[in-house]
This record gives structure tokens, C-alpha cells and sequence, in this order.
């Protein structure tokens, strides 16, 4: 693809028109060259998906295309970044016009409503592939980690829990949903919305912040590991959209036709592990839980209180009975 | 592999001894936060290596990693710029513990020669490819770009060429050479020595430069198109190693097993043409030509005068009787 590679760029990705004052070199020489406010610290993230991997071979390339940004504007957004501009190394099997208009489409659909620029790149023959990394800025006194959580902290979600993965039960036919519930969870699952706003309001806010992307339960884990911290998780307090509840007893079908039984498994479980939600999951100490309603309120997402941090090292779930669950994360068999 | 990503990038990558006082936040968090300094601005290259397509199987699991952050430096190094920080983005078959541990020990042993941290990283199970993305710096008022050459501007190169594509037919055995040349030969293809030092010290002194990635013909063309100017390159000129003097008839008789047979092939054509050199080609005002032998003994590099820019958009090759070539890439049919 070599003696295409240039051209291929130039006519998906160069002539693009989003211009950045920032882009002091863009495409077209061995590097980008790009101007850092002054007194920011550079943030950067890197996501790879791979076709068969991190989604299904049917997936619509727009579709590919938004969510490789997506989840990178996730990572900025879970550290209270700015996000400014995007690499792409694209690795396809063969060099597919058709396939990369509609790729690119969807890529600088998610790229304009946050004005960012393509910078760089790099597009070679092989199975299909795509690395993004977003780089963007923060102001170092006020970026959101993920060992800040601290005991006491209050911990929050944004938007509903599982309908991604509901959604990739439903691309991969595992379980019917109502039709226009079918649309909305593919939505979810194929572009998702990115927190990036959230992210920078609760800068300076929150004690701690992380996006939902392995599932948020695993994700709630990594920030207890790094802060060195338990929490208590209340299960029904998990948010989940209205497509979410009535699909509970497909899934609940769908899940007796898996190999494992547990009587106790409920669909809360599959909306903490099933992932890709790139909410934010983020901690707030008690004093400041009074900002965070504000906060839901001017930007019109929903932010769940789900938990507190207590001592210790341990993630524990709640049931309804109020009983304490240790999560193992391996399929609830010590429950 | 999700569940054993974290524990691999902790095992291999994470672990690793090298810190910088400006990495605020490295691996392990959501996005990595990095200090540039003050008044510079930042560089950002990412290339992509794919097996089978950017090097064969049967390459070492630590020159994959070598080389994969050596391509970026080579572009870092094009730009004039410092570099710094680096992304690894691995998608492999399975979690080979051997593979990454070598693959690694090549990884950091250039990374540390040039301190380069790595900050951030993303594992994937796929096909095996690597995009590596690397940061840097550079005063925007020096930056060595593709645009600026001027006509009447001297063509220098660094290093010799040819030597990696060489190698690349010594390790598929299409040609035979003698021991101490092939292991010369095959160290260029998949030990390439970036020329960081170079590119620092060319600027304020070159008008434009690249690096020599796609074939010094092909990378010079780049440089002509950007800055709208031809040039005239002396097929002599273009420097070669010994142990590429030593390979000429080899190289010339599978040349003859090859489909075309051009009467005026000769093996600078080859050299033009095979690539993976990453050396640095630029052009040069002849009022500052003095300046350049001292940095060549300086870095202890040879700098060779290959050619001039002129007057128009082509690049025409100078043979040993004075003629004068259009280059057009297509293997040297309208010769």
C-alpha cells in the first residue's frame, strides 16, 4: 500500500477543514508540531481496537471510526483533560475507498464537535486495526487521578450502567429486544458519548476519577488499587436505562443458556462487568456533595451516587436485602 | 486477554526503572500527564509496524522492539526535535511471556539510551502489529521541516545507503554475502541508529529535512514537492558501505533474476529506492556549508554532498557520464 499511503491520507484525511491555530505543523512532514497553552501539562492516551476483538466484524466502519476517538475522549475526559488533537495509525487489509469514507466520516463527526484536529498518522496493509491516541491538556493542579479516592469519599456514575453490553448481545443476535429499544442499545454500544464536559467540571471537585470502559466494577477496582482504599457498592443503586429494565428478563433467558447457574446472579452483575459504558465513575468527598447536583443539572446528565469508600482494600456489592457481597469478579461464585 | 492486559504492561513495561521529573502521571492511570518545558513546543510521530508487512516473521522479538520506537525517532530526529515520551500501542496473537519479555529488552534498550520514558500504553489481542507513538520537543522558531527548501540549496545525506534493503534480501536469502557483511547488514535493517544528535544540530542550519524511510529517492521527492522545487541528485554521490561495494555483484545478479532486465540498472538505483535507511537527508544555503563538515566530525557521522535543489518540481539523477535522468520510480523505464 505504500506508493497509495499518501494519497490515501491526503484525500480522507489531510483535506479534512478543521483548522487549529495550535497546529503549528499538521499531516504531511515526519511530525506534528503543536503549541501547548502556557502553564498546561500535556495529556495524552492511546486505544487500539481490533476488528473481531473490540467489536464485531459487522460493525458499520462510521461506526468504527466514532468510536475509536470515543474512547480516547473518554480517557482525556477521566482525567479533566482539554482535547485537542488526534493521531491515527490504520492498519487495513486493503486499501478500500469506500471503507475509509465512510470510517472517516464517522471519525470527524465526533472530531468537529469537539474541534479536533488530525494531526498524524499512519495507514499500512494488514488485518484491520486502528491505534488513536489523543493528546490534549490539563492544568496539573487540578487533573483527576485515580489515587485520590480517600475514605468517606462519596463514589458517583454518570449516565446508565450495561446497555453497551446489552447492545453487543444484541449485534451478535444472543437476545430480541422491542425494536426501538434495539436502535437505542446499539447507540449505546457503537457511539457512545464521551464525558468530556463532565470531566472538566469536576475538576478540583472530585477526589478521584476513571472511565467505565472494562466494566464498572473493574474500573471501580483500579481506582481502589491505586488509592489504596475499599468500597461499598450498593447494587440497585447501579444506574440502568429504561431499554436496560425491560430487557431483564431477556437477558435473564440469555444468561440461563450460559454455562453457569448461580442462583444469585442478577442482571446488576452484567451491568457491572459488561463495559464499554465510558461513563464516569469518579469519588467526591461528602462536603462537596452538594456541587454535584449543579453540576448534573447545567450539563443535563444524570449522576448517580452508588457508593461510599471505605477502608480497606475490597470492593463490596450490596444486595437489596442490604447484604454484603466481597466481589471476586469471577462469575459471583463465592456469593 | 483483558484480564491479563494489566498484569503484562505491569510485568514488562510499567516495572521499568527509567522516571523523568516531567512525567506527572505515567502508566496506570487513564491518560499519562507530561510537563513540556516552557516556550517549546510539542512534536508528536507515530508509525506503524505490522508482521509481514514492516518485517518478516522470522525477526528477532527484541529488534521488533528496537526498531519500532527507532522508526519514531528517526522522525522525531527529522523535525530537529528532543524527544521524550513514548506511547506503546501492542496488539499479539496470545500473552507470550518470552516474546514480550525480549521484545521489551529491545524496547528499552533505546529508549534508555535516550532516556526516553514510556508513559502510556494500550495491549490487545490481534495479529501481531505495533504503533509506536513518540513525544518530544522543539523551539517552533528552529523546527527542521519538509518545506523549506530553497533552489540553489546543497543535498546532504547522512550515513550510507542502501544497507537495510540489503539486509531486508539477506534475511529473506535472495542473495548470499559474506559472514561479516551479513550480520553488518541485517544490524542496519533491524538495528537502525536514529540520528537524534544530527537532527539537533542541523537546526538553524538546514533549510528542510527528512528522514530516509521510504527510499532516498521517494523521501527527497517528498521534500521537492513540499517546498516546490526539483533537484538534481548525482548517482555517484549517493554514499554506500563497504560491505554494499562487496554485495554489487550479488546484488546485481538477482537483480537479473528479477522480471525486468533495464540495460541502465545499476545498483545505485537499488539504493535509491530500498528504504528503512533512516538517515537524514536535507538541504543546505551554500553560505553555510562550512558549517557543515564540523558537525559531521563533531558526531562522528559522515555527511555526504549528494546533490543541489533547483529550479522546477522533478528530481533528476546524474549518472557517472554526466546525463541527466528524469526519476520517475517506475523502475527506471523511460531511462
Amino acid at each position: 500500500m505504500a506508493s497509495q499511503e499518501f494519497e490515501l491520507i491526503d484525500y480522507h484525511f489531510k483535506s479534512h477543514r478543521h483548522r487549529r491555530d495550535d497546529v503549528l505543523v499538521g499531516i504531511g512532514d515526519d511530525a506534528a508540531v503543536l503549541s501547548l497553552p502556557p502553564q498546561q501539562s500535556l495529556v495524552v492516551a492511546v486505544d487500539t481496537l481490533v476488528e473481531g476483538v473490540h467489536f464485531p466484524k459487522q460493525t458499520l466502519p462510521c461506526d468504527v471510526g466514532y468510536k475509536a476517538l470515543a474512547v480516547n475522549l473518554s480517557d482525556l475526559a477521566a482525567m479533566g483533560a482539554v482535547p485537542a488533537w488526534a493521531t491515527l495509525a490504520l492498519t487495513l487489509p486493503s486499501s478500500d475507498k469506500a471503507w475509509l469514507s465512510e470510517f472517516s466520516a464517522g471519525f470527524f463527526d465526533l472530531a468537529d464537535q469537539y474541534e479536533i484536529a488530525l494531526v498524524g498518522g499512519d495507514t499500512t496493509r494488514g488485518p484491520l486495526s486502528l491505534s488513536v491516541q489523543l493528546q490534549g491538556w490539563v492544568d496539573s493542579e487540578c487533573v483527576l487521578k485515580r489515587d485520590g479516592a480517600q475514605e468517606g469519599d462519596l463514589i458517583y456514575v454518570s449516565g446508565c450502567i450495561g446497555d453497551a453490553g446489552l447492545g453487543l448481545l444484541v449485534q451478535k443476535n444472543l437476545i430480541k429486544v422491542r425494536e426501538e429499544d434495539e436502535s437505542f442499545l446499539l447507540r449505546r454500544l457503537n457511539r457512545p458519548r464521551p464525558r468530556v464536559e463532565l470531566g472538566l467540571a469536576l475538576r478540583g471537585i472530585a477526589h478521584a476519577a476513571i472511565d467505565v470502559s472494562d466494566g464498572l466494577a473493574a474500573d471501580l477496582i483500579h481506582v481502589l488499587q491505586a488509592s489504596h482504599v475499599g468500597a461499598e457498592l450498593d447494587l440497585a443503586a447501579v444506574p440502568r436505562s429504561a431499554a436496560y429494565e425491560r430487557a431483564r428478563s431477556a437477558l435473564l433467558a440469555w444468561r440461563h443458556t450460559q454455562q453457569k447457574a448461580e442462583t444469585l446472579w442478577t442482571d446488576s452483575h452484567f451491568a457491572l462487568d459488561a463495559g464499554d459504558d465510558y461513563e464516569l465513575c469518579f469519588t467526591v468527598p461528602p462536603s462537596r456533595q452538594n456541587l454535584i447536583e449543579p453540576i448534573a443539572r447545567k450539563l443535563d446528565v444524570s449522576l448517580s451516587l452508588i457508593g461510599r469508600v471505605v477502608h480497606g482494600g475490597e470492593l463490596f456489592l450490596i444486595d437489596s436485602q442490604q447484604r454484603r457481597h466481597c466481589y471476586t469478579g469471577q462469575g459471583y461464585r463465592h456469593f
